[in-house]
């Protein structure tokens, strides 16, 4: 039966155990779930006011109309952009955290500028003046202006002007260019309220300009104040799969989505005191390992090892060896505090905005953040004696990597310019790129589809980038090691020999893409064309979270061809499905597609490569 | 049937009428959705992620957990939360744009500040300085100040200091002191994510911070910048019910929930010239009326005729007597395009964040807003010719009724104080208030609930505050008139005839709720107490709406027991059913209760009202 659920040995094994446990995973909540609402599935089901819930009956003679009157479009467009309302939402609210924490930086905290180079950088994309300047009062001044992107009453976001000028027009003539992060969120709430817009193209519209704050806006300023803070990543070692577990050592598992404590864990991880007390616990040391996108921020600024992806959290668990999971906010299942009880593992949260029953609650507070760190390593150092040794096996599953494909090591690599990358794409050598990015989905075979596509694309010349979930599969695959190149076709197997490189870079956490956008964007800026023009495509393989609907739109109101590995529950307006698969692209010149099958995905994208590659002329 | 669904005669007239002439109304849609989703309405139903959807199986041995482990608690939960983004979102919006509005006129505009004083009085709130001052240079920094309050990043809101300290130290306490308005409804966006809060306790305590930034802030805002630039209500005579329509005038309708356009509007139907135009095509004149709560705005201010509430907007048109209906934002059906196009009434969408296919769409902008409200009253006019005789029925039902009882009114009309009013309920002749509120709902009998209520608590000497659809149920009944004393208890009867009051007192729109708020904090200032220790009492007999979700927890968290007449999702968690109806009650002293029956209801507010008569030892 694991087959089925994953193509990961290490991850089937943990589910094996979880079975002989009789612990339930997500897996099993999922089958028992089938047959799912089909009213739901096709984003039929309104339940947006009281007269409600309602839904349409696609198929037999029900209602074609809520009781308010709202048809299939309505509803559909309605639920959609609630979903990119809450993605664009937790993005923006991460975004804002890190411009907090770099305030805090520059009037004196635990936290400090690592990179006034690239402090200087983004100050200019704010307009704040850095010569002659301290950098903590630059520092105060991004940190102000970035935060005041996210409540703004007058003017617009301050980052799509990085954008080629040619999609800062098609941005200003759609009117989707954000006057502030959190105010388009909040508009979508009330655009979507009873009674208000019955426009599914105006609410689409209102989606994309949220979408568009999310990632020219909180994400992106999300990546560059991280990088400001915690440093810019550059390529480094690290292993990847559940078989980065010690059995001698203290495991500690960081889990969720920001970098801001377990940027402090890790360095308190290497605490002498901490060191002393694991061994006089009788441990060999401390083993911090990387879950999800907190995990990913961590590997390419420390290397920090990566444990698992979203579908592997709770296997993590079933190991017995995780002696405590700390987590802050986003993709952390509320399972865990159960399937933590059935071991030994303290689950930790330390988010206000994130409680879980069961759990511990150490609440982080940037004043005091390298302590709390240490406090909170203690818990896992504490009880790595109440690990049950018959409950304990780590698979030992692992694999090598290479992370931290910033835009600026990419460049870097490149000897500063994109001028080589846009050579080998003319020479043929490489075709083009493709981003896979995003979660996994019990509605698909756990890293299937994120290896299938990138090992088809790699061989077919396509340089693949990846981030967060995405990561974690090609790198258990063995895909993000110099030694990939063997699966690659003989353009792309060149390219990563003469730079040194994987065919597939894995360039961060979620809120990271955004800095697939900064590439694109100086691809087109090189090229003096738009993004829409350039040969590559984005896929969201196994997708499952409202930040994906957002990644995606921002995506396809970039300009980028975007596959989703799951049906988004729009198939119930063939109005909304035909607006996201064609009509937007006329707009935006990028438009969503869906393909279930990895390798067909892969022709699809291959054939855009190609069409767009004629196109430009190469 | 039509008794049914209706109390009121003239609207179960016009069902005969929709039903003769074919069309289907919101009542007919309620029928055939019917059995309606039993997920959805206990609350159970999840489509947060894309793993899902998930329900809750509360009573056979189907699921108890979604696919991410969330119970039933965590998904009732952040239901109810998201429902409180979308309702405070709404309320913000139309704050932020009443703000601009202000904004524009101390820079010059069509608008101009009608109540300098009122605007001092805010000014102090915001802390702006108005000694010396001119009147547009104080206008432009209160717009300023409250514009912030939408966005700030640093600081908390500034209207909930006007609150009785008692009250804030509680809210200071539990930490739900809004930092600004849009940033916890983005909060809540974030915090109802995937994997984010699994906590039901500390979620609905975020659904309270991002409440309390709509009641003592975005409404708050809403209300007080409107009286500035359009008049603080004073009494004024007017009639309700669908027999304000004209047979021989150009009958518009402005309909949905802001006075920006509305009032131009106003205005502009007593212009010359459009009465000249009107005369050319036949028309004795034009007949102006109000729906819902855009009809709420005008009637205070302007004595505009209220037409009817929101179950009746169809009825409206189906008299066939309707010219133009004009709407902006919030509660306007979607069905309207296709009502109107069953007649010759033309639908007019104003707003960009409101459009309905089938509407003509002429986008109202403040700069030029007379000129825009002269252009829309011409479609009426010009569409004066098209009415299909045959099809013109309006039915002869209207009542008079005196409305607009701002704070301001009613302590003028104490003379000055709240002190009569204290005296009056300390001396018995009033044992308390209650406030009722919000909208109508096919669920439960059009006006039933509302105007039963009404009468069973001023027959018990409680006087009335009504806003909304409240409002024109009661309206519509007689209840707001200087004779209704007559259906008073003797104590009641003596203070009404003493003030020359009626004894149900129209205080306005939804946002006015706020309005509310003042009131109860004046009366709590004086009484040297807080807020829920007074003997008052709130009831959304008939609410449909988000916004009513958004009110009822903002008015709970300022200690007033609530009772909702139509059951909100929540059955599916016997914990948020025993945190909302119980446990709250010791942290914030107001609760919820659901009650479908208005003569139980009204039972339940008089108990509360003698035990906190008895407490405060009256």
């Amino acid at each position: 039966m694991e087959e089925k659920r994953t193509i990961d040995i290490a991850t089937a094994k943990m589910l094996e155990k979880a079975k002989k446990d009789n612990v339930e995973t997500a897996w099993d909540r999922a089958e028992k779930m089938r047959p799912q609402c089909g009213f739901g599935e096709t984003g039929v089901c309104c339940r947006i006011c009281n007269m409600g819930p309602c839904r349409i009956d696609l198929v037999g003679d029900g209602p074609k109309k809520g009781i308010c009157g709202a048809d299939a479009d309505v509803i559909v467009a309605r639920n959609l952009i609630r979903m990119i309302a809450a993605g664009a939402a937790a993005h923006s609210d991460h975004g804002r955290d890190i411009a907090h924490t770099l305030h805090m930086a520059a009037e004196g905290s635990d936290y400090d500028v690592k990179e006034p180079e690239k402090l200087k950088e983004i100050a200019k994309y704010f307009g704040v003046k850095t010569e002659g300047k301290d950098i903590k009062e630059i520092a105060k001044k991004v940190a102000e202006k970035a935060l005041e992107d996210f409540g703004r009453y007058k003017g617009l976001v301050a980052y799509p002007k990085r954008a080629v000028e040619q999609r800062q027009k098609i941005w200003k003539e759609n009117n989707v260019w954000p006057r502030s992060i959190d105010r388009e969120i909040v508009q979508i709430m009330h655009q979507t309220h009873m009674g208000v817009d019955a426009d599914y193209i105006n609410l689409i519209q209102q989606g994309v300009r949220a979408a568009l704050g999310d990632g020219w806006g909180g994400s992106m300023i999300a990546t560059d104040i991280s990088d400001v803070l915690f440093g810019v990543p550059k390529p480094i070692e690290t292993e990847v799969n559940l078989g980065v577990l010690e059995k001698d050592m203290v495991n500690i598992v960081v889990h969720g989505h920001e970098p801001t404590l377990s940027d402090m864990i890790v360095q308190a991880s290497q605490d002498k005191e901490l060191l002393e007390k694991a061994k006089e616990v009788g441990a060999k040391g401390i083993n911090l390992v990387g879950m999800c996108c907190t995990g990913n921020e961590v590997v390419m600024r420390h290397g920090t090892k990566m444990v698992g992806n979203f579908l592997q959290q709770e296997a993590a668990i079933v190991t017995g060896a995780v002696d405590a999971m700390i987590v802050d906010v986003q993709c952390i299942m509320p399972s865990l505090s159960y399937v933590a009880s059935c071991y030994h593992t303290k689950l930790i949260t330390t988010s206000p905005k994130a409680k879980v029953p069961g759990a511990i609650h150490i609440e982080f507070d940037e004043e005091h953040a390298y302590e709390i760190a240490k406090k909170i390593i203690m818990v896992g150092i504490e009880n790595y004696k109440n690990r049950i040794p018959e409950k304990v096996n780590i698979p030992e599953e692992k694999s090598k990597a290479v992370v931290g494909f910033s835009v600026e090591t990419i460049l870097n690599a490149l000897g500063g310019s994109v001028k080589p990358l846009v050579d080998a794409i003319v020479a043929g050598d490489i075709k083009g790129a493709a981003g896979l990015v995003g979660c996994n989905n019990p509605k698909t075979k756990h890293n299937y589809y994120h290896v299938e596509l990138a090992k088809e694309l790699i061989k077919n010349d396509v340089l693949v980038v990846l981030t967060g979930c995405a990561a974690y599969a090609c790198g258990a695959e063995g895909l993000l090691t110099l030694e990939a190149k063997e699966l690659c076709g003989p353009g792309l197997k060149k390219v990563c020999e003469l730079l040194k490189i994987p065919p597939v870079l894995h360039m961060g956490s979620c809120v990271d893409c955004s800095r697939i956008l900064i590439l694109l964007n100086e691809l087109a800026k090189y090229l003096k064309t738009d993004i829409s023009d350039l040969p590559v495509a984005g896929a969201a393989p196994e997708w499952m979270s409202e930040k994906a609907v957002s990644i995606g739109t921002y995506f396809v109101a970039s300009g980028v061809y975007t596959i989703l590995g799951v049906c988004p529950p729009v198939l119930g307006s063939k109005n909304v499905t035909k607006l996201l698969t064609e009509d937007v692209e006329k707009i935006y010149g990028g438009k969503f597609a869906v393909e279930t099958d990895p390798h067909k995905a892969a022709q699809l994208i291959m054939d855009h490569i190609e069409t767009k590659r004629k196109a430009l002329g190469v």
